[in-house]
């Protein structure tokens, strides 16, 4: 356990802190920062502890906050006391919040997802907006999905973005990545549905017939998915479109087909 | 009409552009801008033309480019030529596309709506977040939905950000702003039922009695609705939610909702 106090502007653990910002020094370190009482609550039920607890001086007390103070220190984490201002230079905030936690990134193996756990799963291919990564973490959580598999090359869960959009499902779900080669025979050894939205010959949306596991397909928000991977799909879907645009916001077409699905599923 | 070539990046106009993506600027000028030909000719064919049109020296010619071209001269706009590290200053992105149009800002007055044109309305709440605005723009412009009614003090739908996340709909979708004070009376004078998404006392929202013109009620990203903002609805509706989480994403809820609605009115 180590319990220390940061005063300047230019310590190196500031300045290794702030860099978690960028996605290429987040790659590096493996670690990412989640911010705020509830976000680290969140993630503490959810059995993930920070590596380092950063906390604002002059913070209000709070049972919650000493809870996670005292596991982070039992499992041999670090305590970082420091004022709101280096608080603010970490995170770039105006107003940030009083406690920051640092946590290793995690990554399941695609080998490892237990596809029976749950009767949905969401897929993201080629996402580029991470606060669309976020919020399908969040809809997932609120469908009871067990997790967001992401194909190619996808935006970073773990930035600042997508871990607040996520509203702390980002520590619910299970996250993980593989390329297209590597998901589908994956799929196709066991059981699984691969459902896709669809412009292409596909059946309506409301009433098809879902199966679980039911893993929904979304693709990249300006190309939508590649022909072959369409093809690949055991199930097209369309969604009713009655104005100008031909498609959905990524994240909203998931969401609506997700609970779709879910009502299918029980119904 | 006026054509001219702007070469100098200290032109005064090049500065009151640029100062168009400050909120303040933007509601004192009353002016806006949107990018990119893709969504210039979305306003075209929505009979929205910018008074005045920003293009790249050396830009491709393309024929919807041209029209909109003509179009803008004919009725008196402005045509401005200029470099594409202008357009790039204007803009505030490094790969800027070739056409900038600057619209003034329209607003319906919400005694001037149709309720009758459309059986489903998106109502916002204390939004706050343009892209969530900008998003749900988009969702009601493919559900059908007749516009998008901000309700207190929302966020810009006029920003870049919304007006990106529209994805064109920005200009399909009419836009009215009320206080809660001007929009219940309003409602009640004639026919609506007020659907709100509620945690409170509410019935599932598959298959829950919609009644056409039905306007879909979606409170502040962190506070949801006032409470009694949602007793004075007609309908309180509850989403599954199998996580931890206990609310969606405010554009996500406005969709997944938008759609229920959309099938029960014609199922």
């Amino acid at each position: 356990m180590t319990r220390r106090t940061i005063t300047g502007f230019s310590n190196p653990t500031v300045k290794a802190l702030r860099a978690l910002r960028d996605k290429k020094h987040r790659k590096r370190e493996g670690l990412f920062l989640a911010e705020g009482l509830r976000l680290l609550t969140d993630a503490r039920e959810c059995r993930r502890l920070p590596q380092s607890l950063v906390m604002a001086e002059g913070r209000d007390p709070h049972p919650l906050l000493a809870a996670l103070e005292a596991e982070v220190e039992a499992a041999g984490g670090e305590i970082i006391e420091t004022s709101p201002d280096i608080l603010s230079k970490i995170t770039g905030k105006d107003n940030p919040q009083a406690v920051l936690g640092v946590f290793a990134e995690w990554n399941t193996a695609i080998e490892a997802l237990d596809r029976h756990g749950s009767p949905i799963w969401l897929v993201a291919q080629a996402l580029r907006d991470p606060g669309n990564l976020g919020t399908m973490l969040r809809t997932g959580d609120a469908v009871g999905a067990g997790g967001l598999i992401l194909i190619d090359d996808c935006a970073d869960p773990f930035s600042a973005e997508a871990v607040r959009a996520s509203m702390g499902a980002v520590f619910t779900q299970a996250i993980a990545k593989a390329t297209w080669e590597e998901f589908l025979p994956w799929l196709r050894a066991g059981d699984g549905q691969l459902v896709a939205a669809s412009l292409r010959e596909a059946v309506p949306y409301c009433g098809a017939p879902y199966a679980a596991p039911c893993f929904i397909l979304v693709g990249n928000e300006s190309r939508g998915l590649p022909e072959d991977y369409e093809a690949a799909c055991d199930l097209r879907v369309t969604m009713p479109m009655r104005g100008r645009a031909d498609s959905l916001n990524a994240a909203v077409a998931a969401a609506v087909l997700a609970y779709e699905v879910l009502a299918e599923l029980e119904g």
